[in-house]
């Protein structure tokens, strides 16, 4: 490299996306954490800026709110672009259901040559289903989907069409935003759909703000999984025909 | 709590499934590293003992070969079983076609009464779908599904079943395990099953051995994707019909 190359990535903006996981420090990577340390301006929705609160110094913090998903990676390419370290912070992982989605198709729509003005970069983190996962024994432990309720995105037909695909498959599937307040009925409409392959006694683990101080996680079934909590940030995992419960466990085994 | 039921649970044994990560330290949890660090004895396949050879003494470490995971289930369970605390170590997330399956089908074996005999946990990691999409963009950033192509545990008919099912209700499909020496052939197998639903032209990445010395990571399409070098270690990432490639990215959007 000459030294102007290398004098010119000095200057050069960064951005990265950084998935702090489900909650807890404890399951916050070193990887995360030096991307934080890094940054001169850290990007993120309240809540997980509050994760981070004592971690991380408070005068680099812009907190954006819910939902502004795409100002918040508008505003985060722009600043990299002027040559700032930017760390655009995330529940889980950011590549999932989260903020890597909106920052790429930005710069997908970019002129070629302005991509290379500002380097980009991941940092994987402990994504909700595997999280949830974790607290209930082995539930993934086979082939399984992850399936998110929410029709902001995609049309319900597709996400019924899916369910039904993997369903019929006799695949695990996790749920993500089984439910919000615009939409209450998303979940008893996603039982229906999964009751025409699999029984009503099927376990199912209903995982609320794992690992936060108001974590609620349950294993009950498939039959009455409507009637725990969950909110748009519940993760539920669903059981194949071989999965089964035992004690507070759920077991997927890995033979078929 | 009473002191002699506290007393009783000062002498129960432990037995924790630590996932840590794809391989580079920096993607190991606090929640993973306070596990080795409190663990009696820590087992597990030579691999990943070496990824934490500096991280634990090795006066407590055991290894065991790779594939006799039954073995080593059962190992870490007797050993619990008389109050030792063990952490069972695995690559990525242990509850993902790893070592929870086999220690949590042993527990669903036991008596009702043994099984409050030990403690058991999981603490996740980052899986390797996970990373392998960290490093080519957003490809996951939609509903997925995760595959293996082993037909260790599972008749490679069911796995043809599950293919075509999430392919054709156009999910993101990533295919953990996609050959081993004896079993060559099974990736070409499924990239006809795939092109059933997708163009050739489909992105697709091939991430071998990420985050590690020898890391391979590629963005190709899937007419071509059994060109690249791909063996047991390798994760596969085949788009949705909306994925695109752009420079060295692969970009699933949102929107559907």
């Amino acid at each position: 490299m000459s030294p102007d190359q290398s004098a010119q990535d000095e200057l050069k903006g960064k951005l990265t996306l950084v998935g702090l996981g489900p909650g807890d420090v404890k399951h916050i990577t070193p990887a995360a954490l030096d991307a934080l340390t890094d940054a001169d301006v850290i990007i993120g929705y309240g809540a997980y800026l509050q994760q981070i609160a004592e971690l991380v110094d408070q005068t680099r913090v812009q907190e954006f709110p819910m939902g502004k998903e795409q100002e918040r990676a508008l505003e985060s390419l722009r600043l990299a672009l002027e040559g700032m370290k930017v760390a655009v912070v995330t529940g889980g992982d950011a590549g999932i259901y989260d903020m890597a989605a909106p920052v790429f198709e930005l710069i997908a729509e970019m002129e070629p040559d302005d991509r290379s003005l500002v380097d980009v970069a991941v940092v994987p983190g402990i994504t909700a289903a595997n999280m949830a996962a974790s607290i209930v024994g082995s539930p993934l432990a086979q082939d399984h989907a992850v399936i998110s309720l929410s029709d902001r995105f995609v049309p319900w037909e597709q996400i019924e069409k899916r369910l039904d695909a993997v369903a019929g498959a006799d695949m695990v599937v996790a749920l993500y935003e089984p439910s919000s307040r615009h939409r209450p009925g998303q979940l008893g409409k996603a039982q229906e759909v999964l009751l025409r392959h699999r029984t009503s006694e099927t376990p199912v683990a209903v995982a609320r703000e794992a690992t936060r101080a108001d974590e609620s996680v349950d294993v009950t079934i498939l039959g009455q999984m409507t009637e725990l909590a969950h909110d748009k940030r519940t993760v539920i995992i669903v059981g194949n025909s071989k999965t089964v419960s035992v004690t507070d466990w759920m077991i997927t085994p890995r033979a078929y």
